[in-house]
């Protein structure tokens, strides 16, 4: 392996490394502690070495592949879990590693947060997407009766492991899609990063695409872990987005014939930014989003996206909270009523 | 009320204040922050008039009463009272308030820790053994198949409220219980508490030894939130005190029968103390014990107990953690194999 990167996050539910290099699963046994019990976590549609991979390192390994999809982050499962770790005598001294996207990583670690009220937990993010977001910042959760991460807790993991090789198996509008969420992130917060995707360099150099947009997540998660405020910028791009994945997304571990009819998050974060940065902006996004056979206009009907994205009264009453980008590397936070983001979406998506 | 004492528990998850005053209970809108949807969570054996005191005080109340005893603490019920929330439109700005004994406060402040990754919490104790133990130090749970506080989280309350008014409705048998549990405290780490239990004056000045126990709760809290070390000199008495539990005791909430028959909580924790001290705190131990009507003997086989008294293998191999008191207001932790506690039960409960 030739480059290996450390980053060390700091934050006041604790600190951990996240170690980023080609290759790193194959040490994953001097990264991670796991002379111990330790329950592996993984899915159906990870390929199944990934998981024997950290297995194999592990003193006593139990791996549990749940079902794809978001069906999996539920009680249930996570009860089951937990059910199965107590069988298998887990005390509070064994671990937890969760080896697949956000899914796998949000229940497995809400998992190793609740047993025992809380035992060790490791990650070793899978896709593109978990890789450079949700493997970093410590959220883990359950959904409710349809509500995403209505149940879950901050719980830092005990460190991540980052191999861009996994990705190798991955098709490539799902690195497109992951590649967005950097994107999103260069364009609030990292005008080098946004220069390298205008280069079109980003799939080529994705090694230092993920670092870049980790140690911008790294540095909003330890001003603001429990998302009182910083923390939002990472919005940027999700209010829009949010209402058109509502309306014609998928889930990300569904079948492929779900797939080729929705929208991946990141291509709903795609189209969500448009509306929500200057016409400079825009100009400069427009050219790397469509570089990256990323969408760039929808035929959703605006008013169907504006009712899905108002999730409660509350928030039609007092406005919605926003990411605005006026020039790359800059933010601010605006409240918008719904028909103010409906005027912004008339500019950005201009019927034809 | 002519007494109010405030307490200030600070620990690396958040600071509470423990406000403690005879009639307290009537201003629970002043020190709780009810101006917002509140969850208010008590169980069927609870007078009904506590948990409305509550809901009256709050703007926007919902009131959800479980059925008495352990089988409340359970991922089925934990669920039941996130979905209520949700369907009530509960958001991350709204809280949840425990009234009752522990089995409320460990299940609604464990909703109150997961719902939205974190909702305020506030406890309102309405047994002595709660009051003096459970509603302070965090610890929030429910159980799993048949482990108690299997499952759960460290979860700091945002204030508590201890009326001890409240207590006027419990049974003696259950007041002498509930002292048990502050005995122990003093036994360890309260000489002057101990004395006021050795003149007999515990029952009647009920508000001060409350207040003693908290505070020395309060100052092991404090020095081991998480239960690294110190926090387990709260297990002095309970090692054999478990394992007699679970032969004879029975669930502190189940029907009135089932109380006659078998030991409280409390009850356990007497006969648990007396193998795990000096000659001399026994002589000192015995008087207290008959005073308040508690067992200082018990017909249950040495055998027996110490089989139920052992978790798990490992225990047996590697020796059991106690709590030992030499002399009052001071302890030791010594590692014991299961003979050496037979041993001392010997000593403790002499053949007739």
């Amino acid at each position: 392996m030739s480059n290996v990167t450390r980053l060390t996050v700091r934050t006041a539910g604790g600190s951990y490394p996240i170690t980023v290099g080609r290759g790193m699963l194959g040490a994953v046994g001097t990264l991670f502690s796991l002379d111990r019990r330790t329950l592996v976590v993984t899915d159906e549609g990870v390929p199944r070495a990934y998981a024997e991979a950290v297995a194999s390192a592990a003193a006593k390994p139990l791996v549990v592949t749940v079902p794809t999809g978001e069906g999996s982050k539920s009680f249930a499962v996570l009860e089951m879990l937990c059910r199965k770790i107590l069988d298998a005598g887990f005390t509070r001294r064994d671990c937890v590693v969760a080896v697949g996207g956000g899914v796998v990583g949000d229940l497995a670690g809400f998992a190793a947060s609740v047993y025992m009220r809380g035992i060790d937990f490791y990650n070793v993010p899978t896709t593109l997407l978990s890789q450079v977001d949700s493997s970093i910042g410590g959220k883990v959760a359950v959904n409710l009766d349809g509500i995403k991460n209505c149940v879950g807790a901050f719980y830092p993991p005990r460190a991540v492991l980052i191999d861009p090789d996994v990705l190798s198996t991955l098709p490539r509008r799902q690195i497109s899609a992951g590649l967005c969420e950097a994107l999103k992130m260069a364009a609030t917060s990292d005008a080098a990063l946004f220069s390298l995707f205008e280069e079109g360099n980003a799939e080529e150099r994705l090694e230092e695409v993920i670092v870049a947009a980790l140690n911008i997540k790294k540095s909003v998660v330890e001003e603001d872990e429990r998302e009182a405020g910083l923390r939002r910028v990472l919005n940027f791009g999700h209010t829009v987005g949010h209402g058109i994945e509502t309306l014609a997304g998928f889930d990300e571990n569904e079948a492929t014939d779900a797939r080729e009819n929705g929208l991946y998050h990141g291509e709903c974060v795609a189209l969500g930014m448009l509306p929500m940065c200057s016409d400079a902006v825009r100009a400069r996004l427009l050219p790397i989003l469509r570089a990256l056979a990323l969408p760039t206009s929808t035929a959703l009907p605006k008013d169907k996206i504006l009712a899905a994205l108002v999730h409660d009264k509350k928030a039609e009453a007092t406005g919605i909270g926003t990411v605005f980008v006026d020039k790359i590397g800059s933010f601010r936070f605006e409240t918008l009523t719904v028909s103010e983001i409906g005027a912004r979406m008339d500019t950005a998506f201009p019927q034809k």
